[in-house]
């Protein structure tokens, strides 16, 4: 690269990060050429030619400004260019997109035929009968007081002390993490989160354009070694983590693990999101950094999308006082009102709608598909990475030199939709593993699917 | 202020601008004064008076850095702080959590008592025998595909020609503009509003860290020679407003005006966000800037909080095929799936729920309480600003010397939230204008009310 081209790259990189944004002033062409240990010489020639691109504009007498008007920036612009099948982005829009006719062991919810089709008709017609001003007006600005009562007293019976007042509905627990980020980060600012985590993770970090950095997830939590290093190189500001049946691995926190988390944070000031969506699929509870903490530097959030409905749109922030009072003002600012509607549908169901005696029906149906699945895999030699907690999700290895992108691939044209393991890796290292929803593995021309991708690839390895 | 408290000052704006996000590196000493056109010294003494008060820190060797650690902002901490009476913010806050006995003449939606509730109950019960996908599972990206159909037929009586795939729900129409600043903005971006517009633009793009530059308003739309101006002086990303039936005013966009601002908006490549959720309040269609534009710099947003229900939430964006095809992305990022609930239900509502009939009674009572309120409000010498085109809102002059923020500060002891002028105001020149909704002013103690602030307030003056 030649000392122009370095010059123009510095530029670029500054705009990109928005360290100039549009309209900005670009420094003298004297202080740049000091910075960037060059001749002015250099720095004219690296303006010019970025003006001639249209990436800056001279004014006369004035020096050279950021030009006015980029193109809106894409989700897909922003970071590496990622290979379809292990794009984030475009993982959750084909599973969201698939239609009846695809198979999706991919996806990370329940069949609708799994979900509690009866208590949500009979909350709906219940929702029906309720007054003009549950069906018509806005919600209050932290939502539904009772549904707030109820999940306090719920999360009193995980050890999370919470008032009412400390609980903020939201529209779902992504929209949840989604104000927290704007609450707690800054664009630039460092997130860390593990290796594998949820995809989405990346996706909505890479929308508020945090850095991110993933430590390795082992099966007691977080390897506490490398989080400790992470705390001390990057500063972040912020951990995003599922403390119980982790996405994707269903592996939870070791107490010993939480405490060293917990402590590390307190040492380095630094902010913890809780997401518990599965809570309700745990047989034995695992510790919750939010109990131990005391919702200090911990946010709890959760949400019905995995155990009710993903239809009808509810979640919720528990998280310290001072803290909720700073989101209100955001969350009526980005969004007004509430799912009214969604609260009261959530409320009837936890309250009369059978969900304790549906999500114990669930777990017992989820651990025997989680067994008839471990079998089926290992006769492909697909390993469990661990044995999860309960839930849905299962994190296996393939057979040695398999590539789960291809199989995805492979996968994609017969009409079935997997979750290849790259796409839950920021560091790009879980290209042998894969995550299978138990709940949708129920159809045996899946393992067929597997079974044919594997023998291809074998084949073209020994070709 | 001395040289080191200058050096100071404009390091903490950029910190605050995060124009130096934390953890970034600060210019060196030598760039620095070169750039303040300071001594070195000076540079040192304000660099060792920031990291002795937090704001940074040094690293030996190194230089220094934005400390990592900042309190979270809360969104009524930037900008200049505003009396409770005209913080939007509060404002909002104060409405949406008024209770049953409250009086809301400021609020800017329908009693629900005037909503459709029939239909409401009826949607409800016809939901509650549909298929259990539609009440379990996650919404397709884009939304209900026959709701986005019956859209593009409804924008396409309005002129507005648009494919059902150019259309993407969302869960309101704050969420449509939120996604769309997502989008289409970045920190420090010049977007321009109407003086007055609706309070909440404030609040959301405050959110974004936008500098908001604020145009007149007349009968016929902006002042259109300063929004020209705006346009040259401000080099502006984005105009936000409603083309019919604008907030607060109830006025709308001549043809001429409406012709001009998109020649000006070509020329400067400036974006449009025409926000028309009170689209169906309007007796006789105004010109529409998606209409003449085609949807290439306009992006066209709905909902139907205001006509429908604010309890079941969905909203829309019409945009180009390509910015949708972006929008995508961001809206799984951030909220995952759409609330597919809302959309069923507002299908129903359109296509059997009686909406087009219950729009036809509402418009019809709606002038009657227009010209009651009209009425009383001249008794008081509270005088409209212009004729509204239809509606519920109505923007008013108060008597001469008479404070609005006082008003609505008296209205709160009694019981009644009144919206002042400079809550719509971002110049804070409303101070002598109120809305009032005409269909929240049924109650005569509103008018006693006012009556009485006026007079203590004429009282102290002539004291």
């Amino acid at each position: 690269m030649t000392r122009v081209e370095q010059v123009m790259q510095a530029i670029r990189q500054r705009i990109a990060a928005r360290l100039l944004p549009s309209g900005a002033k670009l420094p003298s062409i004297r202080s740049f050429a000091e910075i960037m240990a060059t001749s002015k010489s250099t720095v004219v020639d690296a303006y010019d030619r970025l003006a001639a691109e249209g990436l800056i504009q001279s004014r006369r007498g004035s020096g050279f400004f950021v030009a006015g008007h980029l193109a809106p920036l894409t989700l897909a612009e922003i970071g590496p260019k990622l290979d379809h099948a292990i794009d984030p982005l475009w993982v959750s829009r084909t599973s969201l997109d698939a239609n009846d006719g695809m198979l999706k062991p991919g996806c990370g919810w329940l069949p609708a035929s799994w979900m509690p089709e009866d208590g949500i008709r009979r909350a709906l017609r219940a929702l029906a009968r309720s007054n003009s001003s549950t069906l018509t007006d806005y919600a209050s600005p932290l939502g539904l007081q009772p549904l707030r009562q109820l999940l306090s007293r719920r999360l009193g019976e995980h050890g999370i002390e919470v008032s009412t007042n400390q609980i903020m509905l939201t529209d779902s627990g992504t929209q949840a993490i989604d104000l927290l980020c704007r609450f707690l980060i800054e664009p630039g600012d460092t997130v860390i989160v593990d290796d594998p985590c949820y995809f989405n993770f990346h996706a909505l970090l890479k929308a508020h354009r945090a850095n991110v950095v993933s430590v390795p997830y082992t099966p007691n939590g977080p390897d506490i070694e490398l989080f400790a290093q992470a705390l001390k190189s990057h500063c972040p500001r912020l951990y995003i983590s599922n403390s119980a049946l982790q996405n994707p691995t269903g592996a939870a926190l070791s107490p010993l693990t939480a405490h060293r988390i917990l402590k590390l944070a307190e040492l380095h000031n630094l902010s913890i999101v809780e997401d518990d969506i599965f809570a309700d699929f745990e047989h034995e509870p695992a510790p919750r950094l939010a109990a131990f903490d005391g919702l200090n530097q911990v946010v709890h959030i959760g949400s019905f999308s995995k155990s009710i409905s993903a239809s009808l749109r509810c979640g919720f922030i528990a998280a310290r006082q001072d803290w909720i009072n700073g989101l209100i003002d955001l969350r009526i600012a980005t969004s007004f009102g509430g799912n009214r509607m969604g609260a009261e549908l959530v409320l009837f169901m936890l309250k009369e709608g059978g969900y304790r005696k549906h999500m114990d029906g669930l777990r017992t149906q989820l651990a025997r598909s989680m067994g008839d699945t471990i079998t089926r895999l290992k006769a492909l030699d697909i390993v469990p990475w661990n044995e999860p907690r309960g839930g849905m999700l299962l994190w296996c290895r393939l057979p040695d030199g398999i590539d789960a992108a291809e199989i995805a691939k492979y996968g994609l044209e017969k009409g079935v939709v997997f979750a290849p393991g790259n796409v839950f890796s920021q560091s790009q290292t879980a290209n042998s593993y894969m995550r299978f929803n138990v709940a949708q593995c129920g159809n045996s021309r899946i393992f067929d699917v597997l079974s044919e991708a594997i023998a291809v690839q074998a084949t073209s390895a020994n070709a």
